[in-house]
């Protein structure tokens, strides 16, 4: 199997599975108890979170609140903007987010939330002086990603964070395709709630994080017993954070290593494919993208038919977010950006890793330019059906 | 270490440890992939769906939902019952349930539902004539445990399912100290919504469902992507479903067995401390009781320096939920039931699981019956300084 879609998710390093493995059969102790049993738990606990604020550059440790993923850690902050009791009623985001931030800033709507969502450019990129006008004394939120999953297009977090700032108004970014890919520092930005989540960058999937900044307002999604400092009830999935807590504290060692490996890769691909296959264009801004991602729009290439033809010899590539595979609709990101439902919809997702090889660009690019031929011609007959292919 | 606290957790048998191992690096893709590396483990899914599904005798498996736990299960049940628009605002509950269905039912009360908590006798049972009187018209949810995690008391879900559903009201039961503990079927019980954790009964942290019979409407609490068919979005947490599924597999083999084992190893504890210390009283009705729990009230004795006695010695006991430890209150259970703060901050919390034995029981007799009457000297002399005790 040749895996190209690490923002989907992505395998456990050893080093990480290593750090969970003591966690199921010999400290399984609830860390919330007191005894021995649960003490040697709680320890591993205050550790990752040791781990999780010192990857993100966080001034304190409990600043940092374990949640079940990113779709958890987004809902909570989305709703807990809205419900401080300030009357404060509107929530901004963007077209191009991901669906655990457009799908409750919905759901809140119904609740008489009013949900404005600024559109970006062609190349994916935010209007700033959209989002200015936006932000109106009435707004709680403003909810920005700091990545995008399917292009890879990285949003100017402080530009933004500055001008949300001044207004006095909570900000939201939802780094769980930026952690990992993308160098930042929460010391440097002013950021209010970030949610990260741990499969998506070497971690084991049902663990992620929601960064509170010291002193913001916060009302919990899940109630009942006072883990988390009150603010996420439920026994703490600790293997999964031990597994957060390594992956974050490995990434702090490999990151420049692995980020620049994993751009040479993308770029050898996407130059290759570039040269060697005509009418492919780039979706999103190709400068300001995060290192692994290269979302590609084959013209006149159905990309499910091609995703089937490449997964039949082991190649896993995307045509957006995991989390809307399934869908019949083309990707929300891409229509944002004003492609056509055509051209979104002839577009497929290749995201690397650090487990990817040359070797595997090569094989990858050999079968690619031969099935996008082999598509072209068929959708060529198909138009043309009593005309003779040269 | 003698771990008797296994209503806060539970340690992962080799098998179910076995059933997670290959989901980290072999089979690590996102079940929502449509391509092989994502098929593959959503096969895995469905598979472990229908483990949960038979051990609790649903009838079908798109009624169960994955959650990240016991906690999130309430959650969701509970606010989703309010939500539907039926104008329906009371939610009756019972002043014994975990902290994650009375904390959630206080929050609700703040966004204007009306929570009725009905009271229990000193024996820990329901009164079943005041929930009758209780079931309005508005009363849009039912929410009762089928058993208490800390005294171990059954409640007659079927009979009060009778009562409940007569009146067109849903009807959630939190099982998680049920499941692995109390047989039971939802074929034969008349319940809209059940509450599981998976680290209550060999599975792993981190893990839980939600029954949610079909045809009940359900609100989701966890918005974004399409997984569980909509109604729990978020990345399946797909190892530690794969244990769960394992956990509640292994339950129908070993249920039989192990539930009389541990009985045994109970009643053997519990009549063997009534016989060898005086002034000690069982908690909770003690024939309609779990099989493996024993909270007993140890008279003059500060059950906080009895744990840390124990503890000393490595056995882990509780004096109560795990979730609520740290708290300086009395026991909120034991207090419902009537007895005074010295009562409840007398009492002890002991809970056996299958990998107990009858020579760890013989030990902590042993320790138990020398720290209680040490404590107890020690409190003479505090209350008798001047006295000489003979």
């Amino acid at each position: 199997m040749i895996y190209l879609d690490y923002n989907a998710t992505t395998p456990v390093p050893p080093e990480v599975f290593e750090a969970m493995e003591p966690f199921w059969r010999e400290l399984y102790g609830n860390p919330s108890s007191i005894h021995q049993g649960g003490e040697r738990v709680a320890r591993q606990l205050r550790r990752s979170r040791r781990e999780v604020a010192s990857l993100l550059g966080a001034h304190e440790e409990s600043e940092i609140v374990f949640t079940s993923g990113g779709t958890e850690s987004n809902n909570a902050a989305l709703r807990s903007a809205v419900s401080q009791g300030t009357g404060k009623r509107r929530i901004v985001t963007t077209a191009v987010e991901h669906s655990s931030i457009l799908k409750t800033a919905r759901a809140l709507r119904e609740e008489g939330i009013e949900m404005i969502t600024l559109p970006v450019s062609r190349e994916g990129e935010l209007d700033q002086e959209r989002l200015r006008e936006s932000l109106t004394e009435d707004t709680a939120l403003v909810s920005v990603m700091m990545a995008n999953n399917e292009t890879g297009v990285i949003f100017p977090i402080e530009e933004i964070g500055q001008v949300i700032r001044e207004k006095g108004i909570l900000f939201h970014v939802d780094a769980v395709q930026g952690v990992g890919k993308v160098s930042f520092s929460l010391a440097r930005l002013p950021i209010d709630f970030l949610s990260l989540s741990a499969h998506k960058f070497g971690g084991p999937k049902g663990s992620g994080a929601l960064y509170i900044r010291k002193g913001t307002p916060f009302r919990p999604l899940l109630f009942g017993g006072s883990q988390e400092r009150g603010r996420r009830a439920g026994t703490e999935n600790v293997p999964a954070i031990a597994g957060l807590g390594a992956a974050c504290q490995r990434l702090q060692r490999v990151f420049l290593e692995e980020t620049e490996k994993v751009r040479e890769l993308r770029d050898d691909f996407e130059d290759s494919v570039l040269v060697r296959i005509p009418g492919v264009a780039v979706n999103g801004n190709r400068l300001n993208r995060l290192p692994n991602t290269s979302n590609l729009a084959f013209e006149g290439v159905d990309a499910e038919a091609l995703l089937i033809l490449l997964d039949q010899e082991g190649i896993c590539a995307s045509s957006g977010s995991a989390c809307l595979s399934g869908a019949p609709e083309p990707s929300h990101v891409l229509k944002a950006m004003g492609l056509s439902d055509r051209e979104a919809k002839s577009s497929v997702r290749f995201s690397f890793g650090p487990e990817n090889t040359s070797e595997e660009v090569g094989k990858v690019l050999e079968l690619l330019e031969r099935f996008v031929n082999r598509l072209r011609e068929i959708e060529l007959e198909e138009q043309h059906p009593h005309s003779v292919i040269p």
